[in-house]
């Protein structure tokens, strides 16, 4: 197990009418609040009127900001960050699933910073202070609402790029799974494959020494999986929504990750795709992900068996551990398809030609490693974008 | 899964040398510490030296008070207080196991506040404030560095009783395995028993819905006990006592124990046992818990079919599920006694005479009810004490 150092100070509020506390959570912050979300789906639904309503009744000033998309746009964050300054919010409250989290993330580092906060993103600069976010999940996915992880993208230059800093962890997250219920089932799908990428990149070490995370990932891949199926294939009650909600901040608040080094590399390579094609990161992640294990397996064929065997259910071959590493990747390719998710670019409508493009950028201009448990070359990038083109 | 609030904002600092960073961490708080510990196990170890060095050379100001014993004592509690109190004291670090931890936090709540801290134990008052306290944890078992409990003896009325209150989670935990390495294997197994006990007492519940907790208890419990056995009767690697230390602070900072309603009758039986006979908590619990596993099992003989199956390695007995839970709960007292544990109390030299006052001390008057998986009436607790006594 490595050394490693720990902390998550996310207060958790979860379950039935939990969003119905957010007023009177938030008054002990005694500030102005930017009430950031997305597009019409809280006002259908009535979420933003109730959280609204919380808000009025405990005596929350607060401004809004509507509009944030899917893979969010740093044009609209520099809107929410003046809106910061000039009405002095101390707090950014997010309703919404991991865009709109992550957006509020950005917003949040930007008001406390006098130069472009893309430049945390790019690495120009790191990041010493921020406001504190709140937020009000409404989608089981991101993990957003209690990770130290925000992502954003930048639209003139076509780059999507992920910070990491124990700043941005949540104030407090509000988890209803009830607000879930009517979410599309395609979004159920990309969250679910995020959730499960987010335990694999942290399943996949090299470390030695890390059984106990081992099974607790395996725990919560299982569970995501059974949960995920039930809402999508089956008839849901409330306790699958509550532990696919649950799955997803367990999976990206890191206490399944600590003490081993994790992979990350098949996000690297998604935020390419969705980079450019602006899909969904969940989609995105159901195609390069079973690729990625294809390509890397041979590195430690033994925990691909223990990934079959553990947590997609394949009878272990003794006599033949690859082969029962082949029927886990292949049973984990399937669990995508049979959720109603892309395994090649070509179900997702994405062609071929710009591959090359895709995995020269991942790179960063040298500035990066692609892949810890196999730290990956351009050429490897791109052999696993070919390998799921179609 | 019930509705719940979770925070456990205690920053864990894990790994090799992790004592060394003490010094540096203790800078930010800016304030006389009083160093709390045991007795000569930390000095004879060269910890005591390692920890004074690097407050010194971080120019931390700190007052001691040594003399911490198992079943922390309240007049001991009262001293640090009036040590806090007399010198301006900002801060407890506790150097040590569960005992110094919860005698800290009993210290930590008590000089800020002007009456006896035993008011908050035995509920006569509600705590609104607390000193921070950080730990060095030096044995893996109560789990109190990242946990919202303390447990403290009041030797005169001879009374054991416990406290949560989220003021006391530590504000850092150091947790150094190497540390544990000189540690008798006695008091190793007293603590395995104490973390396996922690996670039975969030197991064993009635709550729907919580297979994904169920599933992470499990496979904590399993890690525990094939790390203890390894530790006690193999060869032991750096990490096998890792994994025991990991397990210890996972067992009992209720990330594990939350969405469900949780039993803790049997801490509550123990806690009479050890408050008479200062017996190790986890000796205590070795012996009560299979004898509430016995008497209560029946209330959910599924539930126990499937800890026998998914912790303890039974073959499920499809046909006859009472026999799987038999064999469970028979493999359970087993490993105790493998890692050198009583589960009698006559193993543990304790006599039958005292039973009855044990078990009527347990209700504290009619105040509170003794377990929630099944609510025990006296006559319930006089025959699970009876059930082994020998």
């Amino acid at each position: 197990m490595e050394n490693f150092t720990f902390c998550s100070p996310t207060k958790i509020i979860f379950g039935k009418d939990a969003e119905l506390k957010v007023g009177e959570e938030l008054k002990s912050y005694n500030c102005k609040v930017l009430l950031h979300y997305g597009g019409g789906s809280i006002k259908k639904s009535g979420l933003y009127d109730r959280v609204k309503a919380s808000l009025n009744e405990n005596g929350i000033d607060y401004t809004e900001l509507g509009g944030v998309q899917p893979n969010p746009r740093l044009s609209l964050v520099h809107k929410g960050i003046e809106i910061c300054k000039k009405e002095n919010i101390g707090l950014v409250l997010a309703v919404g699933g991991g865009s709109v989290i992550d957006s509020s993330k950005a917003i949040a580092l930007g008001t406390l910073y006098d130069k472009d906060v893309w430049n945390f993103y790019d690495g120009t600069d790191v990041p010493t202070k921020c406001l504190p976010v709140a937020t009000i999940l409404t989608i089981p996915a991101a993990g957003s609402e209690s990770s130290p992880s925000t992502v954003i993208t930048n639209e003139e230059k076509a780059l999507k790029y992920g910070l990491t800093t124990q700043l941005v962890r949540p104030a407090f997250s509000i988890l209803n799974p009830e607000l879930m219920y009517t979410l599309p089932k395609y979004q159920i799908a990309c969250g679910a494959a995020d959730i499960l990428a987010h335990l694999c990149e942290r399943y996949f070490t090299n470390s030695k020494g890390v059984s106990l995370n081992d099974r607790l990932l395996e725990a919560t891949m299982k569970e995501t999986i059974i949960a995920a199926d039930k809402i999508i294939n089956g008839e849901p009650e409330y306790s699958d929504w509550a532990t696919l909600v649950w799955c997803s901040t367990m999976a990206h608040n890191n206490i399944l990750g600590v003490g081993r080094i994790q992979d990350w590399g098949s996000h690297a390579i998604e935020h390419e795709v969705s980079a450019i094609y602006d899909i969904a990161h969940g989609a995105g992640l159901a195609i390069v992900m079973p690729s990625w294990m294809d390509y890397v397996k041979n590195n430690d064929i033994s925990r691909f068996a223990k990934f079959a065997v553990n947590v997609m259910n394949v009878d272990n071959n003794f006599f033949n551990q690859s082969e029962t590493a082949d029927m886990g990747i292949k049973a984990f390719r399937g669990f995508m398809q049979s959720i109603g998710l892309p395994t090649t670019l070509k179900d997702a409508g994405i062609p071929k030609d710009r591959i090359e493009e895709m995995s020269i950028k991942c790179f960063r201009d040298g500035n990066r490693k692609v892949g810890q448990f196999v730290n990956l070359t351009q050429q490897a990038v791109k052999e696993i974008l070919e390998n799921c083109a179609e």
